[in-house]
């Protein structure tokens, strides 16, 4: 069993890590229409592949289930943001001319959104000390 | 725009938060079938109401949209880990025997489960640099 002490700070680190996720997300909505996911599909495909990714690598990379994102991209092509096209044996997710508009619109509110909800709120000495736990956490 | 130190901890802290999160609910999965949801209903029933609670206190406390949480306890009270029971002009979420065992096979599960992905990789100072941190993010 846990102790107080590490069930309080395990339940102060689900709050806190929640409403950070929660609120720069609200922040893009509200400034830009972009979902959560909507904002991981369209930066990753910039990111990993310029504008153009295969669907699979794309899945890989945002840890969704395939058929999880298969429906999230068909909603995403709906609203113009990103077009499908079959490659060899594969599909290609294309950012389009709109997706790319709302990404870029994105970019800003997202850095400031980031900055506000869990850098500003820290020190230099804290923002350290949070790399290097965060560097432990993920060579478990 | 922020630096690429400042993206590096935001990604770090993206990648860190999400694999506590999934190997903590991972862990309850495998060895009780209990999804994080279901640990999250049966912990705060039984926590805040002594196994039975008002489904919208339970809403609140658990942060889903109340039609989230309604078809969520529907699916939970047909595999029988709950009721719910109409009073007055609302409803209460009771915990059954079934849920009642689950949640007493999952409650050791979960406390090493946060022991092992959260707590033990991190030194005493660094336990404490931790809460200093959630404690600053928690106040913004």
């Amino acid at each position: 069993m846990l102790s107080d002490d590490e069930l309080a700070l395990w339940h102060m680190w689900k709050r806190a890590t929640e409403s950070v996720r929660a609120e720069v997300a609200a922040d893009i909505a509200a400034e830009t229409g972009l979902s959560d996911p909507d904002f991981g599909v369209l930066s990753r495909v910039e990111e990993l592949g310029g504008g153009r990714l295969r669907q699979a690598r794309l899945a890989d990379s945002i840890g969704f289930h395939r058929s999880r994102l298969s429906h999230h991209l068909t909603r995403m092509e709906s609203r113009g943001l990103i077009s499908r096209e079959a490659v060899g044996n594969g599909v290609d997710v294309v950012i389009t001319k709109a997706g790319s508009a709302a990404l870029k619109r994105a970019r800003p509110v997202h850095a400031a959104a980031v900055r506000r909800h869990l850098l500003e709120p820290l020190s230099a000495s804290q923002t350290d000390a949070l790399r290097t736990i965060l560097e432990r956490l993920a060579d478990r």
